[in-house]
């Protein structure tokens, strides 16, 4: 799933080369770095070629990106417009059915980093038994810390050596539901990465999103698949409502399962969580041509321009296409004021 | 004097285009204001067509900026290498001697702003008198806080209705020092503004530093004069020794007067000298395209790329030529150590 915009990492991330177009944590770029995790043979499974679900100006430098890595997609369907992540899952499933109806599917997004890639395998592992009896498992990340800004997943009866019932779904919580949720030991983070047999996910969207499903079908019928690319027909996916695969179908079914998920996960949603992650023992993290003088617990990006600090901290800079960002790092989420602003102010050349 | 690099205002000012060429307090830039102050009848006496002396290299667009404001220089002396004010104060007294041998000489920098014009120009008046009558005259700026990063005038005898000789030439002292220099009621800054007789200061020259003289002599015999254009000899200019105009004439010279300025005067010596002068009412002095979201205390520059602020303060941000710097406003000064960085690396397009 590659449809994000990412526009939390603005303005390194924008339309043309959305965050999971960038390498932001390692050498790879993100959707490379998830395609790694994607393969090979593990324990019971076996990865298929990838399908990718992104937008049409994506497919290109996402061929080219995975390209370099050796790896070629099964399926590149691109979506000439966004519609969030139910019709995106509900067209996979549909490609995946047609390719190889016994297949699993794990849904998982593009621009997510995950720093143990045999723990992820692992976690996999442990979904097959619950997904191949007909759930729809979602992957629940240990959760060590009340986060307020991810989504959380009760879990309720056990339903095999791994796998859980959802007993709930949490919307983001306020700091002290959060602890509580933590102090119980029952909820994890919800990451949004899924797996299931295609037919389950399908015959619960019939029965929770009707339209919906009825939509991506009308769509998938009127594409075009050429050369393993499938382009999505403009006019009935523009049809499509758009909804999250969480709120579409995870919540209202009665087939939900989770799965711990103990492997380094970190959706990267902003600028100081990046900086958590790639912050050296100089407590910076830089990338590109930067030269810190005094300088702590900031994060210096830059694509071009030598960056040069003097006697900073706690700062997210940022100098990405022609655009220069300075954030307090407690602060790096109102870069979503910035974006409106430029979005109201028009010619958006830079975003 | 239009020879300075200005690596304190770094990385706006560069070689190919130093402080004194930038727009940096209005729309004009230093050197265009300096022109534009240094022009016109005043009481008692009037400005010439200036004598510009800068690196050859900005001959041609000084010759520009000017010509925009429909001033003609009368000559335009350009130096292949910096030697200081010394040989340039020098080789300007030999031109304008050979130009007007009873004119009196006034020897500006390019890069300072003044604020109230018509005061200059009094003060200018106020310090012919001691011209005409064979001193050196220095303009010493009315001292109302005990800075450390000038030098300091003291007075002396008085020697007219305004000007005083001066008795001590005062290093760049430490802050107790400084406030004593204060309330004594008897110390200026050293600004660097003179005024004098051609004849006064090559005689002077002849005494106390007779090889700078005598080597611009050479260089200028050697010269060519074209179209307004003198140019240095390079090799006879090389051999010049570089000084000061302070050190090797000022304070050695028993004809050294003060004529006490109060009109405004900053030599924008820092990013954060700069961001005082033109803070507005919001505390923050931007130029370019910027938008600041919860910003105080900052100076924000940029030559092109747009630059956005979040949650910051006491910044300076200088986003030119391809280059970003970050600095807390009470580090500015250390911007030194980022040009030495770059000198060191080689390469030298960042500067």
């Amino acid at each position: 799933m590659s449809g994000g915009a990412g526009t939390r990492l603005w303005p390194a991330s924008r339309q043309a080369a959305p965050k999971q177009l960038l390498p932001l944590v390692s050498e790879q770029t993100m959707i490379q770095e998830t395609a790694e995790r994607l393969r090979g043979q593990w324990q019971g499974f076996e990865f298929s070629a990838p399908v990718i679900v992104c937008n049409t100006t994506h497919a290109s430098p996402i061929a080219e990106q995975l390209g370099a890595l050796g790896i070629k997609p099964g399926t590149i369907i691109t979506e000439p417009i966004a519609r969030n992540t139910a019709p995106c899952a509900a067209i996979a499933a549909l490609a995946v059915r047609d390719q190889d109806p016994d297949a699993l599917m794990l849904l998982a997004p593009a621009d997510h980093h995950i720093s143990d890639k045999a723990a992820f395998a692992r976690v996999v592992s442990d979904g097959l038994e619950a997904a191949a009896a007909g759930y729809l498992v979602t992957f629940g990340i240990t959760a060590q810390t009340p986060e307020t800004g991810y989504g959380y997943i009760q879990k309720g009866e056990s339903l095999d050596a791994h796998a859980f019932k959802v007993a709930a779904f949490k919307e983001k919580p306020q700091k002290q539901t959060a602890e509580t949720y933590i102090a119980s030991g029952q909820y994890f983070w919800n990451a949004g990465i899924f797996m299931c047999k295609p037919s389950v996910l399908l015959a619960e969207m019939q029965r929770h999103c009707a339209d919906i499903l009825t939509a991506c079908e009308k769509t998938y019928q009127a594409s075009h698949k050429h050369n393993g690319l499938l382009s999505l027909d403009k006019q009935t996916f523009a049809a499509c409502p758009a909804d999250s695969i969480d709120y579409a179908v995870m919540e209202p079914t009665e087939k939900a399962a989770v799965v711990e998920a103990n492997m380094g996960w970190s959706d990267i949603g902003s600028w100081s969580a990046l900086w958590e992650l790639t912050k050296g023992d100089d407590t910076n993290a830089t990338r590109g041509d930067v030269h810190t003088i005094d300088t702590k617990n900031s994060l210096i990006h830059t694509d071009a321009p030598f960056v040069a600090t003097i006697g900073v901290e706690n700062l997210a800079i940022v100098a990405h296409q022609g655009t220069v960002l300075v954030a307090k790092m407690d602060k790096v989420q109102d870069v979503k004021k910035v974006v409106e602003f430029l979005k109201k102010r028009g010619g958006n050349g830079e975003l």
